[in-house]
Formats: structure tokens, sequence, C-alpha cells
């Protein structure tokens, strides 16, 4: 069943898992019909440059100009500005590469004269050439902390500068509360034909996006079927700390725990086949189960895996429509 | 006759040729014992960064770490993120190279968080390694526009973009009426033994720091001789438009044109051998005048040339305080 050119998909994304996914969506459906609400949490500044890693990380990927081998930034990279930085500061651990830096000079000096990061974003995606409609989640500044045993960390902190090490005792969003989702955040949501989560961090990812006033309410409402892929896969994320951001906080360190933090709007989650085990708990929990091949180590298998989820949901939508 | 170590010399300085001038200098006298006042009319802002051109010239070279060949930015550049901004600015005629884009990037947030531009130049001075004192003119912004038939165009815009072409009508100072010199400038020059105007343009260069309230009084009533080293070589420059400049203002582009510009302070003048049958004429003007070779073409004549007019103002001031 071919899929449409007016399905539109909306997902929820955090940076490389989910980039690895949306180049295969992106072969799949019609680029111009995805919309990507893209965590905002991980933002940070750098001598006085606006970073937004996860934004950077899609849109470079779905303009298919990022580094493939690292999955962020761009190929064949020079820290020239970097190295010459640490003149000036004592820390430069946050790779800012010579070209990338022309995004975070670009951004920085739009939302100095006062444009909104929404308004950065699309501008950035658009010289790029991405179709795809590239959404932060929020306008306002969201700021994940990760309290540790050793301290406070700002995100990057704790993921780049301190490799995620140290006991997580708690997150913290900072800001959320008086946070507002981006325009058209909660509408892309609303009017999707299919929401997905790709495999991001539950915590630190697709938790700010859902902690955002009114999105947990809109992917309860919405009439979309909402599909989760796990990061999980036999108890390990592919890359990142979810397995240790999700264990700090008592939640179980596996598919059925990052099931339960999605249980009040997801209608399908996507499990590994690795974790085929688990299939019967979660159908339990009342989800549709899809057991398949999650690794997405090239772009075959990307568009793969976007292939078995997009006509997973599309065949059945069209099953409910047409009453069969 | 030795030069003492305390034997305090400020120079008023553009970039380039003052920064030739300068590296002899150092060589000559102690480098803790010199100031040196930079013009700051053509600092500009490109992509959100404040540069001052003159300054970091002027520092680069003093830490001896200026690119030899161009005079000006760091040796080995590269220009990768000046490549990159071309996806997002329309305009990428300013050389940034990636190294230098430190010092952009460190200013522009110092400046930011409300330091003056004094203190970040001497963060910066120090952060080389630079013995001397260099101060920017001004703390306040002095924007030197060209006004030539093709409109009227901020400095750079004139020099880098516009190769200095077009017929100059007027030189503006925007901003002059309300700044101030910037804290030690009036004092450098009253309190040393020695000032000096290294070649540089009398019109956009030594110009605007003269037109600040008090530097032009500071150079009437110092005590200290004041020599200037002429930036015309049988009527060319050196480097840059200082010709068409004056030639555009209405001044004899000549030696005496622009002993003419600093007759109200002026002690000594130094000009080329080429230049040596206009002696007669300077001394009638009641200046002392030195001919020597004045081209810098490497560091032995840039040392050779600070130690001619360093010795020459070291005698005749000895000469005078033993009543000779």
């Amino acid at each position: 069943m071919p899929i449409p050119r007016d399905f539109r998909v909306t997902a929820l994304a955090g940076g490389v898992g989910a980039a690895r996914f949306l180049r295969g969506l992106v072969r799949v459906i019609d680029p111009a019909s995805l919309t990507v609400i893209v965590n905002t949490g991980d933002d940070d500044e750098f001598f006085g440059l606006s970073v937004s890693p996860d934004l950077d990380t899609i849109t470079y990927t779905l303009a298919g100009a990022v580094d493939s081998s690292k999955g962020w930034g761009l190929p064949e990279e020079t820290f020239r500005c970097l190295t010459a930085l640490g003149r000036y500061y004592p820390e430069t651990w946050f790779g800012l590469g010579d070209a990338d830096l022309a995004t975070h000079l670009f951004r920085t000096q739009q939302l100095r004269e006062g444009k909104s990061l929404s308004a950065v974003t699309t501008a950035i995606a658009q010289t790029w050439g991405v179709r795809s409609t590239v959404l932060p989640m929020s306008n306002d500044p969201v700021r994940t902390i990760v309290h540790t045993e050793a301290g406070a960390l700002p995100f990057q902190q704790y993921f780049v500068k301190g490799r995620s090490e140290g006991q997580v005792k708690q997150v913290e969003l900072h800001g959320i509360d008086t946070a507002h989702a981006a325009p058209g955040v909660r509408e892309a949501i609303q009017s999707a034909h299919l929401v997905i989560l790709p495999p991001s961090n539950p915590i630190v990812s697709i938790g700010p996006i859902l902690a955002l006033p009114g999105v947990r309410e809109a992917m309860r409402a919405t009439s979309a079927p909402v599909v989760a892929i796990s990061p999980l896969v036999a108890g390990k994320p592919i890359k990142g700390p979810a397995d240790r951001l999700l264990g700090g906080l008592g939640i179980d360190v596996s598919v059925g725990g990052v099931a339960g933090l999605y249980r009040d709007f997801l209608d399908t989650f996507v499990i590994d086949t690795q974790d085929a085990a688990q299939q019967h708990q979660l159908e339990q929990l009342g989800l549709a189960v899809i057991v398949t091949d999650t690794i997405m180590s090239d772009m075959e298998k990307s568009t793969m895996l976007a292939r078995v989820v997009v006509e997973h949901e599309h065949r059945k939508k069209w099953r409910v429509e047409s009453g069969e």
C-alpha cells in the first residue's frame, strides 16, 4: 500500500538517535509532510554563542549534510577556532567545528536581533534546503540540569564534559514552568496522521518536550496513532546515557520501563528483536508491539525501520477507516 | 648612548604601518615602557562579532604572532568558518581566519558582559604575553565613514570591500562628539619621555585619535618631544589609501602635506631618503627633520628605523637636560 503524499507525520526528537531514524523516514514519506519537534533542553551557551545541539543534528541530518560517522556536526571538520579559544578560555571541551561555528554565529546574531528561535531554526533549515518543518520545542529557554552526587550539572557538562559519569539523582528542567510550546508544536501533534517518538532519550530528549504545557495533553488528545521506537536494546542505549538516567530515577531500565513513561498516550511500541521476550508484557499494557531490527547502522536500515513503522500505522489506519 | 630602561615611549597607532614600526621599537626600548594608543575608528561588526582590526594587528605584532607576510591576522590561517558563513550571509568579504575568530568571540562575549574595550584589550594583550600597554583610543564607539561619490561607506567597506576605490569627498568620524579618550590615553601622552606617530594613515588612523576630546591638547602640552614618521614615500603610502584620502580632502599628497596636519604639536619629522629634497621646506616649518630609510621591509629595517628615532630624541633630550 503506497503512502500518500499528504500523509502527515510529526516526530518528537532529541539528537543523534532521532536523526538516524528521520534520515530513513524522509525516504519513506514526502519530506515536506514531516514536522519535527526538537528538544532544546540540551541547548547551552559556549563562548557567547547560542548552541542548539539537537536542532543542528536534526537539520544537518535532514539536509544530508551531517557527519555520518559521528552522527552530529559537519563532515571533515577542523577545530582551529576551538583550539585558539583555548588561549582565552580554560575549557574547550565542547566540540565546535570551524564550519559548524557559522551556524552558531548566525543563530546567535539573529537571536540578539530579536528573532525567535523558531524563526532562526526555519531560516537555518531553509538555508540547508531542508523541506521538512523543523520546530524547536519552545522559544523560551529550558535547561536540563542533571543532579548527580557530584552536584548539579547543565546537560552538556554532564554528558560531554563529564561523559555521563556519576550516579544520577534527579533531572531538573530549569525554566519549564514558565516556558510555552513553540508556535505550531501542539498543532503539529494534533493535525498529524501519525506521531512518532524516534529512539531518543526518554528523560532528557523526549521528556522536556512532553513537559511543556499542553504537549502531553496534545499527545493524549490527538486522533493520530502514536508510535515510539525503543531507545533501549537489551537494556542498553545505542548511544548516550539513557540507561544511567532511567536507572538513576528509579525507572526500570527496559523496554517496559520506557513504555511506562509513555503509556498515557502510546499506541504502538517498536522494540528490537533482542527484546522479543518482552512483547507479551508490553501487549498486556494495551500496546500494539512491533518486533523488528531497530539498530540503524546505515541508511538502508534506517529506511527499513521507518518503512516498517509507517506502513504498519498506515495499514492500521486504513483498516479502521475502511471498517475492515 | 644606551636607552635607559625607564625611557617611556607612547605611540599613536593605526594598523599594519604602525605595527611594522613597533615590532622594531620593542627591540630598541624595554617593551614594558611602551604604551600604544590604537585607533578604533576602523572597528566594525561582522556576523555579530565585534572586530577591532587595528587593536588586533598591534597586539598580534607585539606578541610576535602576526602573519608577517600580510602584516595582519595570524599565520597559516584557514577560512573554513568564513566559507561556511557564506551559506547564511550574502557578504563574506572581510577576512576572518578560523584562529583569529577566537579573539573576536572573546572580545564580543566580554563586551556583552559589560567589560570595557580597554579591559578586554588588556586581557587579550596579556593572553598573548604582550608586555607593552595597549590602549584603545576610546571605549566609546567611533566609526570612520568615508564619503565617496558612491555614497557613505563605513571604513572597512570602503577599504576592504571597495578596495579604496571612488573619489573621496569627506571623512566623517561618527560618534566622535560624544566619545571620550579611554582611561590612560591622555596620561600616556603627558607622562611619556617620547611620543611617536608611526607611519600610519594621518586621516583614518591618527586622525580619529587626535580628534578625541583632550588628545590634541595633550599632544600640544606634553613636555615629551613628538616625532612622526611619514606614511608617504615619494608621494605614495607603502600600504593603504593615505594618498587617496589626503588628495580627496584637498591636502597636498606629500611629506609637507602630512607635516601640516601635525604642525601644532610636532617636533621632529622622519622622512624617507627618497623625499630628501623636501627636508629644507620642512625645516622652514620649524621642524627637526630626520632623513633615513623608512621602508620597513623586514624586522632588521624596522629595528634600524626605531633606533634612529629613539636615539635621536634621547640624545636631544640629554643635550637639553645637560645644557650642552
